[in-house]
């Protein structure tokens, strides 16, 4: 192995550089890593937790290919759907193969082919295998990667409810498996996306570098930005509200000027207008799974920005850009800067736009937006009076001190990484597989499956966000590529027999050591490669011995003691006990806390930091 | 699980047909499988012994992608080299990448990173990992595929010495592997091919399924087919042969037609002519891997069949194919059936066509062969008077009794799978990617490579194909997915309850235990499906039970004993030991009579069977 003393330039978080330079990984194209022996080392003992946690569930671990054909892919629509997020390649008959990003589809033809009647149910398979997904900005190391390890789980179930008990044992399996791993987690609600179905929650590792969003409200609703639904105003009276009226607004080109003009030009008899009384509608282009591109326009209140990942996800599988230059020119009627409802959506049938507002524009609402002709705004235009949409869309930023969906409190907002996502998939696959089977009455029943999943090397990333210091990381004893470091400090034969000796009574005891006897590295050099490495146990083979005595270290404390050389091996036991031991106690201890709690849709649960 | 009843319709091989109907394995796409429960356990008992050797040899374990950039492949060729077997596809930005066939440019970048001074070598470094290639004729399900499992190693050495040692110490470790396995070997030498590099040996385990042929001599000389040099007989003297003649051979469509038109018409005074006395031209087209297409005239004796594997192994890294109609149309002056070599090769550079002849075309031999005109052969045309070749070429046919090239008898073939591949490959991947290294001097040399690969699921169709019977499969216990299975045979909850007492009682003895509880299966049909499973050990708690015995069955042998239920445990622990002890005694035998033999080229090391 060989650690860098630089950071890696493209690295901008932690576990990223300290990966990268403590020698665990190495980049071999954008997204793309290799696994040195420390860091293959340290994903192999995360694969070990998971899949102990997975066998004790009653999942069966298989293996499926990596490239697959299209034909399932396409029966499902995914082949479409995935867009440019997959590998897609042709074999040398010019068949068309990709490289699997998940593998609902094969996993339902596998059952297909295995399972006949209900007696067969209920089953869970699972697998440890490499996923392809061609992200469009790959980032933060193993966080985000094009090829990267999964765990991937899929039940099969005979009806709702036992689909209910298999979720419910892959859920109680993953708190497990991250209580074991010591990752702080919540489980947040979260959309079901591309992959279709009903329930799904995300287990997220809080961190400040995660990528994913998320909610949490003083009375337990928890649940990813994507997934929050707006908890929507009351409908007002419309009657008695004034006639909308066209208003010069000049230089109103953002809602802040708009704002300022309307209250210089148009002053509210009752207070200042404020950028909530705005509408801003917002032109998109879509385009569907099959390439089609179309129009549309949302509108949100001008205090609000759009999320894109809202947007995303609430049009997903289509993908969203921003209209070009091009799409304004070719709707002549769409002024840009001072779009109003009145020339798209079901006002304006003939445009062909489609029209989707924030929940909060409910009937009865009245608002500042535009009139379709520059330097103009039409004031007191009323929701459900003299403008529609074709629906709602929950696409507006979702802000602190929103009121909850639930009614439990204003939310708080909390960024994490995602390491798992469980889903209640439902009947799709099944159905468009024909994966049925013969229920008690001898009926021919399609199948309820549910997918679970877990980013095996984006754990790794995460572990290594939650486990560092200023001087590398700090691995928990449960997932360290070594238990005991033992660094020889200093020259002579003396030294380096006294730390053989050791290291074989280590060996022999079980734990896994790492031996630094490197004659052309300094002590100093030595001690900052372990620290950088971040095994938990270091132990000094130095001047001390001279006196019969050896210096044992542990790396997360930084408490460092004396011993007698005879004796460093039981010390060494003794404080690797203790270690695994803590780990233990905190991961039971975090077990029954999450088993007393309830399991629905809205329960948090986070470990103590 | 489920077995089949029917043997799978595309199955030919016995270990393909025992896989796929015991539930080892499925097919997902051509040449693509599923691991099933069983079959993942078997795969990851070979992976266990393949790493603990690979360890003990002193190679440390990395993990590189599947996904992998085309520049390094372009750099040294084998981009284009690889041709259609190679699966090529593009990412979002339209960068080109390629699915891992093998991994030599990734290891030596990675080691360029790493290593800079001698005192960074030797290293070894290994994988297991997916490979993939896109084989023309994926065959016998695990045999040929096109994603397969593969160990590869790879050394990195400071001079030939070096690598020498590096070499014997992986060659040594693959030994001890197959040993393990109980997997019988030869190890032949080999050619290169497209990997480039000196030095190279196949490890073959003999099957009359094997796609490869092999030779062997009573003095030692082992080697693959497409390996094999021919002996060359002596040059013959010129002076005082008789001048060749033009005569007519009417009908003479065949090399047997030609012997009896000669032996009718043209008599020879000596003895009747024979099909080695003729000279048969067999015109090919020729596709370099820059896609340029030329034609190439192999002349061998007329006894002799060209054989399309040595002809492709002499021809790396081009393609070959027998010319078409149009490149006879292009070139009038082949005669198709009267070719001869006036009209080809030095004899005619005008041509542009090469003309390569097998070795025992040496000068001073005189041949029949075509006079370039329909119905007309010359006869007496002697080689090195009359006319010359560009070149000798290994592609004739090698055949039983064939002389050894090193004078160590005549050969026997045999047939036999490939399950590992040895090479030193020199500095070529070095060299074309610039991974140097200062060495004791501080000047800068060019680090030398051998590669090491085993193909771990292709071990597993070798493992079915030797351990098999007509009623499924019988695993050595090395590697059987299980250690016991327990039947219960017949109805009742005692039956039931004393399968699961003794199964947990081995369980916790650390035996890997498959109960078979069905209770939908007649006993009838769990005893067929323990047989197809091939689990060494089978224990039947059926109605001896109320007498208070069970049956233990030995796959193997097929040996029973009924012995008291609260002993089954105690004896079936000790019949594993000593079907484990009797697999280490054999395979440390067989390590002990391989070490004592040399380890040369020609040392052919073949295990009891």
């Amino acid at each position: 192995m060989r650690t860098l003393r630089e950071d890696p330039a493209e690295a901008e978080l932690a576990s990223h550089r300290l990966l990268v330079r403590a020698g665990y990984i190495r980049r071999a194209a954008p997204g793309i890593y290799t696994w040195l022996p420390l860091g293959l080392r340290t994903l192999r003992k995360v694969e070990a937790v998971i899949r102990e946690e997975m066998e004790a569930a009653g999942a069966q671990e298989v293996l499926l290919p990596g490239l697959l054909p299209a034909d399932p892919y396409r029966t499902t629509g995914r082949w479409e759907d995935y867009g440019p997020n997959l590998f897609r390649l042709k074999d040398r008959r010019d068949n068309d193969y990709l490289l699997a990003p998940t593998h609902e589809e094969m996993f339902t033809l596998l059952v297909k082919d295995m399972a006949s009647s209900y007696k067969d149910l209920p089953l869970t398979l699972f697998q440890i295998q490499t996923k392809y997904r061609d992200e469009a900005r790959p980032r933060g190391g193993l966080l985000r990667g094009r090829e990267f390890l999964m765990k991937d789980a899929y039940s099969f179930d005979i009806d709702d409810q036992q689909l209910g008990s298999s979720y419910e044992k892959q859920r109680a399996a993953y708190q497990r498996i991250f209580n074991r791993l010591a990752l702080d987690f919540v489980i947040c609600s979260a959309v079901s996306g591309a992959m279709g179905g009903s329930r799904s929650e995300e287990f997220l590792s809080p961190s400040p570098v995660g990528e994913d969003t998320y909610v949490v409200s003083p009375g337990g609703y928890v649940a990813n930005t994507e997934a929050v639904t707006v908890f929507p105003p009351e409908v007002l009276p419309i009657a008695g509200l004034p006639v909308a009226q066209v208003r010069p607004t000049p230089d109103a080109s953002t809602i802040e000027l708009l704002v300022d003009v309307a209250n210089e030009l148009s002053p509210r008899p009752d207070r200042p207008w404020q950028a909530s009384d705005t509408l801003k509608n917002v032109v998109f282009a879509l385009t569907s799974p099959d390439g089609e591109r179309s129009l549309l326009v949302v509108g949100v209140p001008g205090d609000r920005e759009i999320d894109p990942k809202r947007l995303e996800a609430s049009l997903e599988p289509a993908t969203v850009e921003v209209a070009t230059a091009e799409d304004f020119e070719a709707y002549p009627d769409l002024v840009q800067g001072y779009i109003g409802p009145e020339v798209i959506g079901p006002n304006a049938p003939e445009s062909g736009i489609r029209y989707l507002v924030d929940p909060r524009v409910v009937e009865g609402t009245s608002w500042v937006t535009g009139a379709n002709k520059v330097d103009h705004h039409i004031f007191g235009l009323v929701m459900g009076r003299d403008f529609t949409a074709d629906g709602t869309i929950e696409a507006a930023e979702v802000r602190e001190g929103d009121p909850a969906p639930d009614g439990s409190g204003p939310l708080s907002l909390h960024r994490g990484i995602e390491i798992g996502h469980i889903f209640q998939l439902g009947r799709k696959y099944a159905e468009a597989l024909g994966l049925t089977v013969l229920d008690e009455n001898g009926k021919s029943r399609v199948v309820t499956m549910g997918s679970y999943g877990i980013g095996v090397s984006r754990v790794m990333a995460a572990l290594a966000e939650a486990n560092h210091d200023d001087r590398g990381l700090v691995w928990p004893a449960t997932v360290a590529p070594f238990d005991v470091e033992v660094v020889v400090a200093g020259k002579g034969e003396e030294l380096e027999e006294t730390a053989r000796v050791i290291a074989g009574d280590l060996d022999s005891a079980g734990l896994d050591v790492l031996l630094d006897d490197r004659r052309q590295a300094s002590a100093g050099v030595k001690f900052a490669d372990s620290e950088l490495l971040g095994i938990p146990i270091i132990l000094v083979v130095g001047r001390g011995v001279k006196n019969g005595v050896v210096e044992v270290r542990e790396r997360q404390s930084g408490e460092r003691e004396e011993v007698p050389v005879e004796r460093a091996a039981e010390v060494i036991w003794r404080l690797y006990s203790r270690l695994i031991d803590a780990e233990i106690a905190r991961a039971n201890l975090k077990d029954d806390a999450q088993s007393a709690s309830s399991s629905d849709n809205s329960a948090m649960e986070q470990g103590e930091s």
